[in-house]
């Protein structure tokens, strides 16, 4: 019998009425004939408060115990979701991380999966089961205690379900209808994806595009299982959402797929560095240590031996990333002439795996931009992305430009 | 070292603050050169949460799921715990039941506990950690499903972790004080009793002082563990509460230890029953289907084969016992010429266990309700107890009138 994977997240199993609405959606693939097994996050609202708990009593906590505290509230989804599948007669029931077993590393908070048994649970469904109910975002480590994956770990759990029980897609729900050319919000001619790549989904994920968790998808690549994003809250047929799959799946081809954009950036550069062998390390191990992440970097051109160093960061990490580079500097391990920060800048990126083979990409991009007046303060490209640091201003203008001058809103 | 286990009840961990307040309390015992097991209950009012969830998913629910989604609320309160502890430099560590494991029968919602395998908690005691931290209320069944223990089901991991430890004492920290003579909003001649025996608990508890529940009472007296019932919210010292323990090891010899009182209970008569072997169980074998809690049972002088039938219940359940008898006349099972229901009748008991050794007791309790104008309606009577059914509105009058005939306010 086919094994379809389904993970609701908080907002689609908010309260009992939309477990209830949750179970439906099940209830219909079990009624076409597939074995089910559900992931459930916790009820919205439930981790956060778990989370601010600990946090109260203890600000360095023992991962050990966050992690213990914190998986409670997939447990309780878990029963409720398996309750409300019997009440409508469908065989089905919970199994926490640690029965299953979900085995993990021990690196509580942010744990790696190591290995997915299938014993417990297809001895459930030769029996007639219909339904595995797992709590997501958990498992056990070596030591037999309880560890939760981080942050978007609902996900991971349900795709590393899917693989290792071979299932004919992970069916991703939440309170999005799918993935979009790019941000509805600020292009009202932006337009629902049917397909997207797994790499591309990948650029976008970790641009700003907040629908799936980047770890999921590079889980989802790796083992080759079909992803669909859809809404828990839309009827569901064969059309909606959109599938992450691998790029031979895709049925049509194009040039750019999406056009991200991350509003909240800083760009810091660092005036006349001492350009010799391991200044990059330098300068960039002591904002690792300081927490900083660091997205796009930029070393110009040297002169007499000094050069000017630019990178990119989160705008509310400009003051922690001035501490790390100072106190670097006062202990003699850096040498520069002046920090300057720019605090009011943005990302654009655009994305898509046609880029690969397909020339003239970036001078279309550079000229869009161009003749709005949008002056590019930082470039950076990968083989299926270019992104560009911008006024922030000009965001919401270059975004919609771009979606237009890729005609993004056409169907591909 | 010394083992001393401490239980604190849902009002005691309801909030952060209290959770701190308690761990206070632990840490004064760790300071006495104790080793601690901590039982907690879960944060006042979340197991309801829980148990409301369920219900209203299932008015029939799967006990499975339903042991799944409750046992939550005390894995929250565990975690917690043993955070507070490890901010205030105690090494501690939090278990659920099934990492302890604590394994019990499979009776989901009330399972009994089959065994405490000490291994892995003294291995961490070994290791240099002073308290273990046990979610209450929980175990594991021998198909690896997490139980729950029933009503009162902390207090019953507790002494059940303190016979499996070896615990010198087991502190069960709750919103009262003590045990009292009898219920101080009825007299406030009330006083607070140092030591009780564990047969005079378990007939105060059953007889509806709500202090502890039976089944933990009867758990101590079986494996000897003196338990001791005092408040969390007041400075803990060594005359706190009231220690419950072995009959030899009370200081004092006293006749009666207190009086007790159960408000809402009714009187129902079958009047005209045939009188011939098996009527009884005829009788009261429909009203255990029928779940009717009967307390105490009365059969009055046969006349011509014909006889009179008392028993009291609780008076909520009067219409259900109604239903269960004339269901049974109508199927042929018992006859009888009527059924009259006394709903406005309550219990007054004096339990003592020196009552075995000294006669006269009942004579002077019945001498005491007369000199009132209280009339009896129904005594029924143990070895260490006497009960008696009365009119409701006499229930305050005849408990402080028990209270001042044996002169309980006077220190035994």
């Amino acid at each position: 019998m086919s094994l379809l994977v389904m993970k609701f997240g908080g907002t689609s199993v908010a309260d009992p009425a939309r477990i209830r609405a949750a179970a439906d959606k099940v209830a219909a693939e079990v009624g076409r004939g597939h074995n089910v097994i559900v992931v459930v996050s916790a009820m919205a609202g439930r981790t956060n408060e778990l989370v601010n708990w600990v946090s109260g009593i203890a600000p360095f906590y023992d991962a050990r115990e966050y992690d213990a505290v914190v998986s409670s509230g997939e447990n309780v989804t878990a029963g409720l979701m398996a309750l409300t599948l019997q009440q409508m007669e469908i065989p089905a029931r919970s199994w926490q991380g640690w029965q299953v077993p979900l085995r993990t590393t021990s690196a509580h908070g942010a744990a790696r999966i190591v290995e997915i048994p299938r014993a417990n649970i297809d001895a459930k469904f030769a029996e007639g089961m219909r339904v595995a109910v797992i709590a997501g975002f958990q498992g056990i480590s070596p030591e037999g205690r309880i560890t939760t994956l981080g942050r978007g770990g609902s996900d991971t759990s349900a795709v590393a379900f899917a693989a290792a029980f071979g299932a004919i897609r992970c069916d991703i729900y939440t309170d999005v209808d799918g993935v979009y050319t790019t941000d509805p919000r600020i292009s009202r001619r932006a337009r629902k994806l049917d397909r997207i790549a797994f790499e591309e989904m990948l650029e976008l994920a970790s641009l700003g595009a907040k629908v799936l968790q980047t770890r999921s998808v590079e889980l989802a690549m790796r083992y080759g299982v079909p992803l669909r994003v859809l809404s828990s809250f839309e009827p569901t047929d064969d059309t909606s959402g959109t599938i992450v799959c691998a790029e031979e799946e895709l049925m049509e081809s194009r040039v750019v797929a999406g056009v991200a954009h991350s509003r909240d950036e800083a760009k810091m550069t660092l005036m006349g560095v001492q350009d010799r062998p391991g200044i990059a390390a330098a300068i960039f191990g002591p904002l690792a240590e300081g927490h900083v992440n660091v997205d796009m970097i930029v070393q110009n051109i040297s002169e007499d031996g000094r050069t000017d160093m630019t990178f990119s960061c989160p705008v509310d990490q400009v003051p922690r990333a001035g501490r790390a580079l100072r106190a670097a500097q006062e202990a003699g391990a850096i040498a520069f002439e002046a920090l300057v920060a720019d605090t009011e800048v943005a990302k654009v990126s655009i994305v898509g795996i046609g880029m690969r083979s397909q020339a003239g990409v970036a001078a279309r991009m550079f000229r869009t931009l161009a003749e709005e007046g949008v002056n590019i303060k930082v470039i950076t490209t990968s083989e299926i992305k270019i992104s560009v640091l911008i006024d922030r201003k000009y965001m919401e203008l270059a975004v919609q430009a771009l979606h237009d001058a890729f005609e993004l809103h056409a169907a591909g």
